[in-house]
C-alpha cells in the first residue's frame, strides 16, 4: 500500500523506465473501501480444463482454459474468500447465462461447464450475477445489488484479466466505486495481456494489491461495516 | 392513427376538457416503426389466476392478478402474436427472474407462477428476457438484443400498464426507439391507473394504438424488414 | 408515516374503494432512508412562466407551463430545501441539456428558459445534472455520483410529476435506492395525472410523504450522515 | 480483412508465438458493418501539447500528452474523417465535460484544454457528446442517438487506446455494435498498452483494421446508408 511499493507488481519486467517515467503522476497509496463486497468474477469450471499446462498446449482440447494460471491461483483465492467470509463482507459471484431462451443463436454448452468452482462454491445469502458479456455489471441488476447493501468498493479476484476482471473494474469505477484487485486471485490465458491489463488498471481504475495487502488494508481500518 | 382520433381513446372518460386543451400540443399522426420486434410483457400466468372476476375480489387470494381484465386482453393479443409471427417480426418476452441465488432475500414463488401463459407460449428463436424490476431494460441486456437483430421500434403488449409496461416503454423511449402500444393488449388491476397512463404514454412517449390501427400501419408501410 | 394514514393523500377523491382494497398488500409505514440526497428535478424557469394560471389557460403563450400549480409549490420546496440544506443532505438538480452540438436536431431556446428558479438557485457545492430524457438517470452520471457519496435514498421534488419526477423515481427504485416524494413539492400540468402518478409510485416504487413527515423521518432518526 | 492477415498488426513483436497459438480459435474475416458512424474519442487539445516528443519527456509539463504518438496519427486521422464526410457517415465526438457546476470537486482546467483540435473540427450537424469517464457510453446518452440513427457499427478512432478507446469498444461490443477500430488512427502514451490493448480488442470486441483496409471494407459492400 506504501507509495514506494506502487510499481512492485508483476508488470514490472515488461514495462520500460521510459513508460514508467510516463506515469508517475498517478502514485498514490492503495486501500480497500470501506465498505466492500468481494466480487468473484467468472471462477467456473471450464477455465481449469486441462490441469497445469500451458494455455497454448491445451487451445485445441480446451480453449477456454487458463490451465497453470488459473490452477496457480487456487489457493490464494480460497485464502480470499475465507478472509471475506471471516470478515462477514457480501460476496458476489459472476458466471455466463446458459438458459437457451436468453439467447436462441447461442450454442449448447456442457450441463456444468460455466457452474462455479467446488473450491469456491456459493454459500447461503452469497449472490450470483448471470451475465452475457465481459463486465459483471453489464446487462445485469448488479449495481442494485451493491446500492442495497450500502456497498462503496469491491474487491476483485477471477478471470480472465484482460476480460472479464478489466470490463467489470471499469465499469465499478465508472459507477463510483474504489476497486482492488488482488493480484495473485487475478489470472489469464495470455502472461502478456495479463501483466499489461493489470499496468493499466493499476494507474488508471482500480488499486493493484497483493494477497498480503488487502488482509492488512482489510485489518487496519476496521470496523468495515455498520450493522 | 389520424390525428383527429389522437384522443379518442380509453381516457376519454375520465380527462377534462381543460386537460385535453393543455396537452393539444402533442397531437401528431401515430404509426408503428420500420423495424419493429414484438415485446410481450409479462404474460405470466400468475396474473390470470381467479379468473374473469375483478381484481378487489382477488386480493386475498391472488393478489397479483388482474382477473376479468387479463382474460379480456387474451383474444387481442393472441391475434397480435399471429400478425406478428405471420410478418416476421422478432419476439421477445420478459418474465421475473425466480432463481433463488439471485436473489436470496426473496421469498420462493410456485414454479409455474412466472411461466409464460400457454396461449402466449414462446417458439423456437423466441427470446425471453429475465428481469428483477418493472422495466424490461434495466439489469438485463434487452438492448443489445435489439440493437444485434437492427430493431428501431417496438410494439408493446402485457401487464400492468402502470407498472412494467410503462416503465418499460420509457425506457425505449428514452434509448431511442419509436413505441407503439396496443390499447386492447395492455392491461392493469386498476382501470384508473390503466386509462391515466395510457394517457400519459400516448402524450409523452409513445403512440397508442388499437389492434386495428396496428394492423393497418404494419401493412401500409410494408416492406418493414432487411433480408 | 402511520400505516393508518397510507392513503391519506391527494390521490383520496378519486381513486375508487375497490381499487384501494386492490392495493391493501402494499400498506407499510413511509420513511426517509439513511443517507438521502435531494433531488430537485426541473425546477427552471419556464414551469413558472405566466404566473399563477391554470395550465389549459396559458398552453398557447407558455406551453411548458405548470402554472399555477408550479406556484403553489414554491414555498413548501423552499421549506424543503432550507430542511435539506440544515442538515448538510446533498442537492442534486436536474434539467435540460441544451448545448446545441449535443443535439443538433432540436430546436433553440431562450438562454434562461431551462436555468433554476431564482429561489432554488443552486449554491457553491451542489451539482447540476443536465439530461435530455425524462429520467435524471438516463444517459447521465448521477448513480456515479450518488455512490461516491455514499448515498441510499433519495428525497425527490420539481416537476413535472407524471413526467420527469415519476421516471426519475422508478430508475432510482430499479437501482436500489429508498424514494421518499414531497406531495407538495411535486406538480404537474394535469391534476389527473398529478393524483394517479403519486397513487402508482406510492403503491410501486416510492413513499409519498407529506413535508411535515419528511421533517419529521429526517428529525427521528438522525444522526443520518456519517463524516 | 483476410484471415491470413489477422495478426499483421502493431502487436507482433511483442506477442510471443505461443500466445498467438492460445488466440487461433479467433481468427476471422474483419468489416466495417452495414451502417457505422465514426466515433472519434477525445480529439482535444491538450493531448498534443508539447509536440512530437516521447510522452516520459513531456509528463513535468504536459502529463496528458502523448505528444508523437498523438501527432503521427493526425495526417491518418483527418483521411478518416474525409472518407467518412464523403460517404455521409454519422460523425461523434467524445470530449470532457468541463462546466463546473457537474462536478464541483474537480480542479479547473484550461478553457480550450478539452476543445475538439482544429484538423478535427466539428461541422454542422455532428454530434458532442461530453463525458466524465473513459467510455463514450457511460452517462452519456450516445446509444440512444445511435439507435435513432438506425446505427449498427462503429469505425472507432482518437485515444487513448488503453483508456478511452478501450472503454468505449468494450461497450459498444456488449451494446451489440460491430466495432472497427483504424490502427493508424489511435494512440497512447505507452507503445506497450497500446499494442497490447489493440491485441485484446482484436480478439475479444473488434475488428483492428488498417486504414486502407477500413477504405476498402466501406467501398466494398456500398451501399451502406438507407435513405
Amino acid at each position: 500500500m506504501s507509495i514506494a511499493k506502487f510499481e512492485d507488481h508483476c508488470w514490472k519486467d515488461i514495462v520500460t523506465p521510459e513508460i514508467l517515467e510516463t506515469y508517475t503522476p498517478y502514485h498514490r497509496e492503495t486501500y480497500v473501501g470501506q465498505r466492500p463486497a468481494l466480487l468473484a468474477i467468472d471462477l467456473y469450471n471450464i477455465v481449469y480444463e486441462g490441469g497445469l499446462k500451458e494455455p497454448h498446449e491445451l487451445v485445441k482440447t480446451h480453449k477456454a482454459s487458463c490451465g497453470v494460471y488459473a490452477h496457480n491461483a487456487i489457493k490464494p483465492t480460497q485464502e480470499l474468500f475465507a478472509l471475506a467470509r471471516s470478515l462477514k463482507i457480501p460476496i458476489f459471484y459472476t458466471t455466463t447465462e446458459t438458459r437457451k431462451e436468453v439467447n436462441p443463436e447461442k450454442g449448447r454448452v456442457a450441463a456444468d461447464a460455466y457452474e462455479i468452482r467446488a473450491e469456491f462454491k456459493p454459500q447461503a445469502g452469497d449472490i450470483i450475477i448471470y451475465k452475457e458479456r465481459a463486465s459483471g455489471f453489464f446487462g445485469t441488476p448488479l449495481v442494485a445489488h451493491l446500492t442495497q447493501k450500502g456497498i462503496d468498493s469491491l474487491i476483485v479476484c477471477g478471470e480472465s484479466t484482460s476480460g472479464c476482471v478489466r470490463a467489470s473494474s471499469v465499469d465499478a469505477y465508472s459507477l463510483g466505486y474504489h476497486v482492488s484487485i488482488v493480484e495473485e486471485c487475478v489470472f489469464d490465458r495470455s502472461p502478456l495481456s495479463h501483466k499489461v491489463n493489470l499496468f493499466d488498471l493499476h494507474h488508471k481504475y482500480a488499486d493493484v494489491m497483493t494477497l498480503d495487502e488487502t488482509r492488512e488494508s482489510l485489518k487496519r481500518e476496521r470496523p468495515r461495516r455498520q450493522p
